[in-house]
């Protein structure tokens, strides 16, 4: 058995390369650290055969489905599930920022804010939060990570969208239910816990008795070590580089920096040849968080970057597509015999 | 590449055994012989470990979104997909029944009607649809199909639940997705076909010319042959027996059975060694049609089972969970270069 699937080639595909023991990432036949600083977020969505038009404007039954679970405090990814859900499939993909916006202000009692045309995709998001047009410095710190993450080979949420689509199903229910497994802890949803520890670090000179306590104690340090990544997460280098441009001489920067220092000399020290690295979730949580976002949103804010991979995935798929369905091996009981 | 995983075992389950050289079923311990005409759907549903309770009235966003999706004329998995989505998860097995018989209804521009808590799930199922009270021997044939089909290995819908949980995410996410994966036409979606076929043919001594002309033009017949049954697929054993007993002397029924034993004879004469038998689907066509379902119902009430079968795999992943994320190949473009 292989529960994991691990090693297992389940699709070809142009959109992606993900090499973990070179620390390499292309992104439709470019590395990832040409492309994600210096592209639009527009522009990487075409590279992989997305269209980024659409109407960004959501349906009235999306808007009452994001009151209503604002009224029950749902989980930001599940708002963005359920009204993702009653959308048509040529909005998809325009109207994610217009969901994820609009639910923050429900959920904070405040009324949506209409989403503006004129603004590329990245800067309406940060827009419709607020209702300020958002710095050039901060929305090109959000489209460098938007372009980061947009791809990343067949990982769970995006498996998940090429079973759906090789039943023959629809695009809407393939990304629903890619929305469901990037919420995830084990997939989308760790970029939080990463913060929150350097949070509770607090000074830089405490960086090492709190790591120290962390790793004898056997609690997992979020933010290091990657399932695929051996070396380090070429993603991290990236999103390192673009927080250091956004966030040079911030005190925060500064003790992210030295936890992170601390944390990889501490685990090569108890924990040698094990190569634990910086990954992507930990400079998420520091770039995202020097954006203006709030914890809650970094999971869907990824989700407004993935979905362009799910729905090119999607239609790869299509292209040559045959239902994927493995076999489970019985394991319960057998010969029982039920009564007429 | 495996790109169907055809062969690949992801899980080990208790839940259900499909033997396909055999024409085996077990469905937690019973043949599903057995176990289909003789349990009552709650029964079969708390063998698999679920609990057959929960309120089955709707919460008040999910008959708008359901009215939203009739006034836009919505496939009905289309619609289960989005009320299932904002749904709690306590309530997602009861409620199913009402999501499906309230569409149904609202789509032809009549009001839903509430569930009653004093009758079987199957029977209530029926009793929301039309308000009238069904037939004992209506209620036994439906329980029948939806013991019959409630649980089937890791086919492609219950495979999507197991990758969305084992990313840690909830449980109304897995079934959601599920939902979208089953209404694929290679999945779920082609019962309604095998009927059509029958219809199309319309009388016994037709049966041969027509079935003839469909092979020799290439056509695939609808209703016939399974990807993992190599011999009669025993849910199809299950299945012809209930509408034996159900519409014994009925003209459709006599039609069916024409129909099925020309189309056997004919596939070995053409396909010779091919060992094409009549499936699940061909006698679910007919056993649902006579219990009263509209064509537009069959994957819906496929769903309303089902869901048991997925709530089931899914508190199974839990249990021994691994995050499932298979790898794919990189066939794109290599080398290029993005101008900063």
């Amino acid at each position: 058995m292989n529960q994991g699937l691990d090693g297992v080639v389940a699709a070809e595909t142009s959109l992606s390369m993900v090499d973990g023991e070179r620390g390499e990432l292309i992104i439709a036949g470019y590395p990832v650290e040409e492309l994600a600083p210096n592209a639009t977020f527009e522009e990487a969505v075409s590279l992989l055969g997305v269209s980024p038009a659409g109407d960004r404007t959501l349906p009235p039954i999306a808007l009452e489905v994001l009151r209503a679970s604002a009224r029950r405090g749902d989980d930001p990814m599940d708002a963005l599930r359920a009204a993702a859900g009653v959308l048509l499939s040529d909005q998809l993909f325009a109207a994610f920022p217009t969901i994820v916006a609009a639910f923050w202000r429900l959920l904070h009692h405040q009324e949506p804010i209409a989403p503006r045309a004129d603004l590329r995709h990245a800067a309406n998001y940060l827009y419709m939060l607020t209702g300020e047009a958002p710095s050039d410095e901060r929305v090109r710190a959000l489209e460098t990570y938007l372009n980061t993450v947009v791809d990343h080979g067949l990982n769970a949420s995006t498996f998940t969208a090429r079973v759906i689509t090789s039943t023959g199903s629809d695009l809407v229910s393939a990304i629903v239910g890619a929305v469901g497994a990037l919420k995830g802890p084990l997939h989308g949803g760790a970029p939080g816990p990463a913060l929150d520890m350097v949070f509770e670090i607090g000074k830089p000179e405490r960086a090492e008795s709190i790591l120290r306590k962390k790793i004898e104690s056997g609690e997992r340090l979020m933010g290091f070590g990657h399932r695929v990544y051996k070396v380090r997460d070429p993603r991290a280098d990236v999103l390192a580089a673009a927080a250091e441009r956004l966030l040079r001489g911030d005190r925060l920067y500064d003790l992210a920096k030295t936890v992170e220092k601390t944390a990889i000399r501490l685990l090569e020290e108890y924990k040698p040849g094990r190569r634990l690295q910086t990954n992507v979730e930990f400079y998420t949580a520091l770039l995202l968080h020097g954006i203006g976002l709030e914890t809650p949103l970094f999971t869907p804010t990824f989700a407004i970057s993935r979905v362009a991979g799910w729905i090119a995935h999607c239609l790869e798929q299509r292209r040559a597509n045959r239902i994927i369905r493995p076999q489970s091996v019985y394991v319960g009981p057998r010969g029982l015999h039920w009564a007429a």
